[in-house]
């Protein structure tokens, strides 16, 4: 049986994560009434990754990419968000996001603290198949985002289907078959003229 | 392999489920700013689970209460958010999410549809204890924002820690420690002022 402060020290973390959800992303609601936030997105995120498994390129431990994907933006709490096309901060971000780790794990006992560390770095290093496929998920989501509400993450920067793509490349990594998927949309995107050809 | 329709249909109610992002539920993000909506609830509470599962009265399948309160709310995107201490609409909301979880998961191919909707009817069942300790969970986050954020959801309708205590005494039925934190935790609302005695 666990001591009560350490039940204390748990409780606290499960009240500091609460701030994930006054993180703001750069995409919106799929109806585009608003900014999505970063807790919501690890929902989605989480969920459709267990939907989705069975289009995983290679087998994967799908309760430890669900678990994966509820934490990996845990660090955006005390680095922020940051667009995937702004090719400049991302490089920034990734340092900013170590930092940042050390601060969102430093809440917890060492032996869970270590554990979502490791599962954290695991996903940022995208070389294990539960990795990648959990990264595929999280590029995934956020086409699928522009695609229903017309662009609102492209729109302002001028993205075009080149960058799109890109970015998007990660998909295929972890499952072909949403890659796939992932061509189609964008050249529809393109077709229905809310994406810059390119 | 499976074939691309159904792909597209998975694809469909990933789509679908974004809508839970838009829910808006009674109690608030812990620093009052806002009323918090399903999805993020969903994710606060798939996370805390595993952050607080060394505190289950039994041992539980850490996994399978992830999963389930990932999708136990995904009746509201039919159904509404109904507060707990609404007596009345609360037996109401049993009828009414049971016909939403027709629609909501006749979304998803045969197999996916049962395994989920198998889920949700045992974490509303509240007879094992994955379900027992995935609903202590659910009913202690709403606790622990109202004491951070001095009573959101309480104070517009007056409720008194006598209600509160019956509405949170199921977090015994999964966690006697974390009951026993929510005892303190009602009594120093009550202390300061933010909950009414009783």
């Amino acid at each position: 049986m666990l001591d009560t402060p350490n039940t204390s020290s748990l409780i606290d973390f499960i009240g500091y994560i609460d701030k994930l959800k006054s993180v703001i992303r750069k995409n919106a609601l799929h109806d585009g009434s608003r900014a999505e936030n970063t807790a919501e997105h690890s929902w989605h995120a989480a969920l459709s990754a267990i939907i989705l498994a069975p289009y995983a390129n290679d087998p994967v431990d799908i309760n430890k990419v669900s678990r994966m994907l509820l934490i990996h933006d845990l660090v955006e709490i005390e680095a922020g968000d940051t667009s995937v096309y702004d090719k400049d901060r991302v490089a920034e971000q990734e340092l900013a996001e170590n930092l940042a780790a050390d601060i969102v794990f430093k809440h917890l006992p060492k032996e869970l603290a270590d554990d979502m560390r490791k599962l954290w770095e695991e996903f940022e290093a995208r070389q294990t198949p539960d990795a990648k496929y959990a990264k595929a998920i999280d590029r995934f989501l956020p086409l699928l985002s522009n695609i229903k509400n017309e662009g609102f993450s492209w729109q302002p920067l001028d993205i075009t289907a080149k960058e799109v793509r890109e970015v998007c490349l990660l998909i295929r990594d972890g499952s072909v078959m949403l890659w796939e998927q992932a061509e189609k949309m964008i050249n529809e995107a393109v077709e229905e003229g809310f994406l810059q050809p390119g």
